[in-house]
């Protein structure tokens, strides 16, 4: 199955929705100029390119370079190749059709270019919108796509297994991520989904962990969070690995994560808001005593961006849907000594959710042979 | 010489010089959104953060999570930790310092941000700036800045320099782009400048080739257009390698593509305007009756990101200044048929220019001995 361009009888279906929603929301047209919109609603994967949706029109605005790729990927009505910059095209556009009411997601789009726009219209208003429909609607997958995300999971899987056998003393955070980043490409990605973060010790206190020069040491530890992209979707994951004996520390810590994590697992079905899953880790996390140590939310839809909708973030009273595909990935990080993360990447089913991820959860997942399953959801010997 | 932080000096007059500049322009305030200015202004080199900077103070907007490392490496007179949103704070300190016109860079700020700052701000104005004072400041680089690219030059070249002996038949686009990145990484990158492009045959004549599936065959020809990255500086080199015997339409086009490098090197230099040296490249390649096939401007300014101010176009007025590191890329693109790009970087220096890459330049450099060099700058068998 080529994952490069997913049915286009389901891309058809996206913006035949799409359009009819216009109408309710008093909008004679949407600007989409995220790539990844762009991407979901015409199958085109091109750049700097955007689209234009009517109530019954759709076309996407692109420039010579990319002519023959619009022709062969996108179902739009009309290719329109501009001949002057983005906005000037967008305003000849609304013009010629009269249009009035034109929206944006207000996240995507820079000030210059609602700048240069406004000043190409006369009639028409710009309608910005704060959730953006393109993403609202990219939350729930198809099948394919979720079959998209769960093949991502695995490349990032069969290369992490592949990759723990590197790690060993003397190797710094950078040379263990560029590492895992060329054993995804050997195991079939179209590269790494994001800038793995590969955290050596006390490092792994910090979230946002930029790789260093820091070396791993004996009976070190390396939070290592990475993911791969396939056919435009990608993976997320979280495991912690060592080079020899597993601080005690660091397995009590993660009794606690894990714990958590299968708290919020528990919890994850169709009909349950994105905050009541949050409270369900944090929950576990606080009676611990590690409450003020997990500052991020649990987890985050993930698809044809790493980010995005459904936020499984507190208080969040979006409801979860069956399709959405997200990450579950509570942490405690204690400054100045470490942090423990655990993600998996979860898709809702109409009766709660399936985990797309197999690997070993345990800190110290080595490949010195098969180990008993902490939670049953596989061993460091297979990708499941 | 640790590179991830220029010297303090340097950081503090940049931020000076910037500060001196406001009361021209009519600003109590710029604010600064954009990460490679937070980092060019204080040093600092986390996420998510901004700066304000007024005409007697400098502040580094934050959150807890990059607390320890804004007090290690930003020079600025306050770390401001924030408890809400980045514009309600923005929009706090600016009611309480007074300030009525605060400027910030339009390409850089969603219209989200805007309009969230706007609504915050009562008696303040928000001054959009199409082109920033800080890029336009970060054009010039400091002689520090210019070793740090001369540095991400040549591990990047000594990368390929491994990588062309893996161009086999057989091996697949993303197989060798990933493979590049790999020995970036071993030859002491922090990661890859940017997505590795490596185009097969005809596909290089794609002047923005994603790479696929496609492999490479005997006597195939793919184009390589890759960097790396070293202490926030990037590179950006283009070369044609092949797997056998080169065709001679690579080589006829590569000759004209030499060419208008030629020209084009012997034009930069001080007082010359950026639109002179792309002409100057521009009428050899249309003189040989390839004009319409050589649709991209000549080059980029690179430093702290791979696209930056001056852009070596046609028709562009700037002038070009001792300090300033520029792309040097003319190609020529057949659909169908292929294409040639031949991209070095180089600084200007008070009487002209120095190239800072030294890889041979012909096609079909490969790793089975020396080769006379084209242009006597640089052969196979040396990084220079």
């Amino acid at each position: 199955m080529n994952l490069n361009t997913l049915p286009s009888r389901t891309v058809a279906q996206r913006m035949e929705y799409f359009r009819s929603r216009l109408p309710s929301m008093r909008l004679d047209a949407y600007w989409v100029v995220d790539p990844a919109d762009v991407r979901y609603l015409s199958g085109f994967t091109g750049e700097e390119s955007t689209l234009l949706v009517t109530r019954d029109w759709s076309g996407l605005i692109t420039d010579s370079r990319f002519e023959e790729q619009a022709g062969a990927e996108a179902l739009v009505d009309e290719i329109v190749l501009r001949q002057k910059g983005m906005a000037a095209t967008v305003g000849l556009l609304s013009r010629r059709m009269g249009l009035r009411r034109i929206a944006f997601t207000s996240r995507h789009l820079a000030y210059a270019d609602w700048q240069a726009l406004s000043s190409e219209l006369v009639q028409a208003r710009l309608v910005p919108c704060g959730e953006g429909l393109p993403e609202r609607m990219r939350a729930r997958k198809s099948r394919e796509e979720a079959k998209a995300i769960a093949l991502a999971v695995r490349l990032a899987e069969r290369a992490f297994l592949r990759f723990v056998q590197q790690v060993q003393p003397g190797r710094t955070e950078r040379w263990l991520a560029g590492r895992l980043e060329w054993e995804m490409v050997v195991a079939g990605a179209e590269r790494a989904a994001f800038d793995t973060i590969c955290a050596v010790g006390e490092r792994a206190s910090l979230p946002h962990a930029v790789c260093t020069e820091r070396q791993v040491g004996p009976d070190g530890v390396v939070l290592v969070d990475w993911g791969a992209r396939v056919g435009g979707y990608h993976s997320d994951l979280t495991r912690i690995v060592g080079t020899g004996t597993m601080p005690r520390r660091v397995r009590e810590l993660a009794q606690v994560v894990l714990e958590a994590q299968e708290a919020a697992l528990e919890k994850l079905a169709p009909g349950v808001s994105c905050g009541e899953v949050d409270r369900a880790a944090r929950t576990v996390v606080a009676r611990a005593g590690y409450g003020p140590n997990f500052g991020h939310s649990v987890g985050h839809g993930v698809g044809l961006t790493v980010h995005e909708a459904p936020r499984l973030a507190a208080g969040e009273v979006d409801v979860l849907l069956p399709g959405m595909v997200v990450t579950v990935e509570p942490g405690i990080y204690v400054p100045g000594e470490g942090g423990v993360r655990i993600e998996d990447v979860v898709v809702v089913t109409d009766g709660g959710c399936e985990v797309l991820s197999s690997l070993e959860r345990e800190p110290g997942c080595r490949m010195d042979g098969p180990r008993g399953a902490g939670d049953g959801s596989g061993s460091c010997s297979g990708t499941g």
